[in-house]
């Protein structure tokens, strides 16, 4: 990996990289002002944008620099898979410190691959995976490494699955099961705790070692996999009232979704799918399993799976009064408000 | 101003702040999951990412918020002039202290608004000058200020102005003056250097007072206008060959448009545009005056001036020889490369 130095080789490697990726909507990639997009007729354009902060949404020292790339890119493919968007083009603007883009020297004369270079390997596997292509961004020196993700996806004019339309009545799903990336966030850092010395409480990027026995535990949390096929389907056949993905955490997702529908909902405490190894507290406010919360008329049948992801029914909509919970956790025992617990920045 | 705490309070400001500008194109703004866009047929989509980062593009106690808001914007809507595109939706990612999201108590009791308040000020100005609404975007606690700007342009299929275009024997062309950034960012500079004590070298957010007479000599640094009209006047009358905006320096920039169209340039030293007060190092290295850069065939009429802005003839483009290099300065004594040393991360 012979690392040209400097700004325009740094660009130079990425535009060389982001090559193998062909997209029939894209006239222009990297290299102008701008990159060209050209819709087909009927198609509108969903965009979202996620930003990626060293020290809150990853750690240098303990997320191997491909879960670093992976996760950013995830996060925006995810927010597509709500509303029942393919994927078109991804823009990447991504500020570093200049330690990260030359190789690190790993002991004695070994030199390691840039950190750049292996967050670009899971980045763009990922793409690659959903057949995407980076079609541009941008390029800063940060004292603090940050990642804007940019995802711009198509879907048939109308059929976009929105947080507004539940309707009191409509029975309320998820994707997959809930928890595990909170399970495997717990778990990678009670490992870093193990792995610190007192005198070098954080190790260099990347040098936290992952056993390879933890990989199954920890990939909820370090590769996350968007719900772009289950969105397809479910925005492709009219299923979905409305929908949104699963980033901060089911307590505050769901209140959102009802804040926005203008309704209220219940969650059975027993239904929910909770991942193997997480606890039912991790699964309803841990965030970050990138699952869909969707809901769907009671008339309409819902399989028990598609496109690989198993349908858990989990609760219902219900008509907002004030003498009512926005969102209510049912238990055997009770019926009590479930308040938001998940992720919220300057809380 | 009552600045409810917490990410969803901020939400809630930026949103009730973004619903003053409508946008015949966008279909569905802040709220949900994505933005949805609806191109119009026969048109394309420009997009750009642009990250501004504090100590690198801006000072958080050198300038003043509104100008960093204004500045992140320019830079994105500069990119869609470039192309000759029409704005059509703004996205912000915006990482931030939490200190900048309160109140800052300013001596006695005096409280001033939050720094974001004013940022906002700045940049959704710019938004309105150009009717373009903030679509959506992201939020999130960072210990360094952080903004990434997403602008979506449209413009007539095959229209666009590309970076490739540009032919031997083609003029080559500015808009408005240069060096005048450059300029204003030394004066600033020298500005915060009187002012500093060596016991505070470097004040609190927003503290550089800025007398009153000197806003005319940094309007090019702190309030720059980017060249939308001009760009579309290029686009729409087919005038150009090639066309980019300067960001970077007439030297780098100039450099970057000769690689993508395989060719070399020629630039007179005596016919540039020098802004008032500039040098004409500043003029050519400078950056940040968010001109175009454009080319136009020998046969094409270009008036002295259009919507608004002066157009001045610079140089010329050559055919690309061993013996010459990729950008020539000529001057009354020679003709010698012009090295690009305009702006360069990790350089």
């Amino acid at each position: 990996m012979p690392a040209q130095p400097g700004e325009l080789g740094l660009l130079r490697r990425i535009r060389e990289r982001a090559k193998d990726f062909g997209g029939a909507r894209l006239r222009l990639g990297i290299g102008d002002d701008c990159a060209l997009l050209k819709p087909r007729s009927g198609e509108e354009l969903a965009v979202t944008t996620d930003l990626s902060i060293e020290g809150r949404h990853f750690r240098l020292d303990w997320h191997p620099p491909e879960s670093i790339g992976h996760r950013a890119l995830a996060r925006g493919l995810s927010d597509l898979a709500a509303m029942g968007a393919r994927p078109v083009a991804i823009f990447l603007s991504l500020g570093l410190p200049r330690e990260l883009t030359v190789p690190a020297s790993r002991g004695r004369s070994a030199m390691s691959r840039p950190w750049i270079d292996r967050f670009l390997d899971g980045f763009l596997a990922l793409a690659e995976a959903f057949k995407t292509p980076l079609a541009g961004g941008d390029l800063a020196e940060s004292p603090l490494a940050v990642a804007d993700i940019v995802l711009i996806g198509a879907v048939a004019r109308g059929r976009a699955l929105l947080r507004s339309g539940a309707r009191p009545g409509d029975l309320l799903y998820v994707t997959g099961s809930l928890g595990g990336a909170a399970a495997g966030l717990a778990r990678l850092a009670s490992l870093a705790r193990d792995a610190s010395r007192p005198a070098a409480p954080s190790g260099p990027p990347g040098s936290l070692r992952i056993p390879e026995e933890l990989g199954q535990i920890l990939a909820p949390h370090l590769y996350p996999r968007p719900r772009i096929a289950p969105g397809l389907r479910l925005a492709g056949g009219g299923l979905a009232t409305a929908a949104m993905d699963l980033s901060d955490g089911l307590s505050t997702d769901l209140a959102h979704l009802c804040d926005e529908s203008g309704v209220a909902a219940e969650v059975d405490a027993a239904a929910l799918p909770v991942h193997a190894g997480a606890t039912l507290e991790q699964a309803l406010h841990g965030g970050e399993d990138y699952e869909l919360l969707f809901t769907a008329a009671p008339t309409v049948r819902i399989p028990r799976s598609f496109a690989g992801a198993p349908l858990t029914q989990v609760g219902r909509i219900v008509r907002p009064r004030k003498s009512r919970p926005r969102v209510a956790l049912i238990t055997a025992e009770s019926k009590a408000a479930l308040e938001p617990r998940g992720w919220e920045h300057f809380a």
